[in-house]
């Protein structure tokens, strides 16, 4: 058998940037983690190339023996071409042929996507995906973001931009929201507004939050919120209460329109557990319609921390960018 | 080349059964047309088996000429196996395996599947979907009913029920739904929802269409807004306006989740041409994000009454039912 059997997984994010060597099972066996801030773009690019060969090393194995090397970056990404648009609060990085300068250096083969699309990999081939044809992942974040996989391969749509599941709008006027749009999910849910509405909601109720908050130097933060509901916060309950049966909504649309198998939810705010997946189970069973709802199930993601790199290495394995 | 180039294509629909000869091009070269609710339903099937027969002896060819049935129906339809498990409207439909009952009859390879599928793959092969790799096809009729086109092929979901394209809420409460859920679009823009609320609003303002209702002995149609509305009535033009907008909030959501490359849109409520299609592409514009709105192109469905017959002929060509 060949020995051609290794990955680069590169998950190039706002605070960290993770590189990771992975076997053909989808497993991390060498990892390095930089702050992404304390590089300049070209400077971070070779650091990429210094870790993959430094695994080599390490690994006692050849740059020759990687097959691939995936990158999954925050921001607009044409894979067809492996360049990268622009990134979400990473400067430097208008237009950057990233394929090309990785390439070169290191004379292996490296394909490049968005952070969502690569994450929705990861989960379909290692994780809460694995076997399942019709699929759409989610992450709830900063922003509210998603893949789709139909017929067991992501779908990528005709700009290379399908999967923007935090811009379908709930209603009719409601929020604006950052993307030019009005009402969209990521406008109600998205960490920036729930962070606001933490801080608006607390000046007027009673909550145990207040205290958390203020035992952690007051440092609003949205995990104060799991802790509280853990707790019996009434406030804190109903405040991951609202979120789901937002989540839910949208996600109606999404369930009635695709009949998706699975939707996979990660991100932070997927940590509140059953104080979201609860409301959010009822609002579906609520709302959808039959056929739609029964088959579908709702699951939390499985890949974690891992699941930029692991997903970046599958990109790399699969090489299907249509 | 073989003569083998011919396909049947029948529409059952609650009014009419439409059962055409059609050929390799997508032309309907020979064509009846039956009133439904006269037949029972294993009468409507000899009918269909009749009409084959005849259309062969009119255009002297044999059955085994023809390469295959298909069969559109307006219902809960199991594509794989061939069973209408019910239709909307038409009583006597309950598990009835259509496929097998004209395969026995004609011997004829026969394909069912339901209405919006089979037009949306009509439009996709000879309408306004030619060449187009990813789009959503839309029927305003009683209904908001949808088809899905992914990467060239008609995408039918886990249960074979993807489409439902109505049922994507466009609001938190709204209308109850007949689904059973809460603010779909099909409870805004319905037909039945829009004669409602045009007889509604009627009662408290001024228009022409009253007149023209009273013309057409106070027979309430929506034809008779579309033909207000050419006149320059203000009643009539602000109705489709609002139609428009609501379509457009809903059809902001699809066009951001999946970047599909054309919406195709038909069905009566089409009609109202630009007095629809002008708000709608306002809405679009300002909701929609930038790259997924410049690309997508919103247009009316060509193949107007034929839609049916030419789809089903096109699923009998393709069989590629998964």
């Amino acid at each position: 058998m060949s020995k051609k059997n290794y990955y680069i997984g590169v998950d190039l994010g706002g605070s960290y940037t993770k590189i990771g060597l992975v076997n053909r099972f989808g497993k991390i066996i060498a990892k390095t983690v930089l702050t992404t801030n304390r590089y300049k773009r070209n400077q971070l690019i070779d650091e990429i190339v210094f870790s993959v060969k430094s695994f080599c090393l390490k690994k006692k194995i050849k740059t020759k023996d990687i097959s691939g090397i995936g990158v999954g970056l925050p921001g607009l990404i044409d894979s067809r071409k492996g360049i990268v648009r622009y990134l979400v609060n990473i400067p430097g990085w208008k237009n950057v042929h990233m394929k090309r300068l990785l390439e070169s250096k290191l004379k292996i083969k490296t394909f490049l996507d968005n952070d969502e699309n690569v994450m929705t990999l990861g989960e379909l081939h290692y994780g809460a995906g694995k076997n399942v044809k019709n699929l759409v992942c989610i992450t709830l974040g900063t922003g509210v973001g998603g893949g789709i996989v139909i017929n067991g391969k992501l779908y990528r749509g005709t700009d290379l931009v399908a999967g923007e599941i935090g811009h379908i709008p709930i209603s009719e006027s409601g929020p604006k929201c950052n993307c030019g749009g009005t009402g969209c999910i990521e406008s109600y849910i998205g960490n920036r507004y729930l962070r606001k509405k933490l801080k608006r909601d607390l000046k007027k109720q009673k909550s145990l939050v207040k205290n958390l908050i203020k035992k952690s130097n007051y440092r609003l933060s949205l995990k104060l919120v799991d802790k509280a509901a853990k707790m019996g916060d009434r406030f804190a309950i109903e405040f991951w209460k609202d979120v789901g049966i937002k989540l839910g909504i949208m996600l109606t649309g999404v369930i009635n329109f695709i009949n998706p198998e699975r939707i996979i939810i990660g991100g932070g705010v997927a940590n509140a557990g059953k104080f979201l997946f609860g409301p959010l189970g009822m609002t579906i069973n609520k709302r959808a319609m039959k056929i739609q709802r029964k088959s579908v199930k709702i699951v939390k993601a499985r890949l974690g921390e891992d699941a930029g790199v692991i997903g970046a290495a599958v990109l790399a394995k699969e090489r299907d960018i249509v």
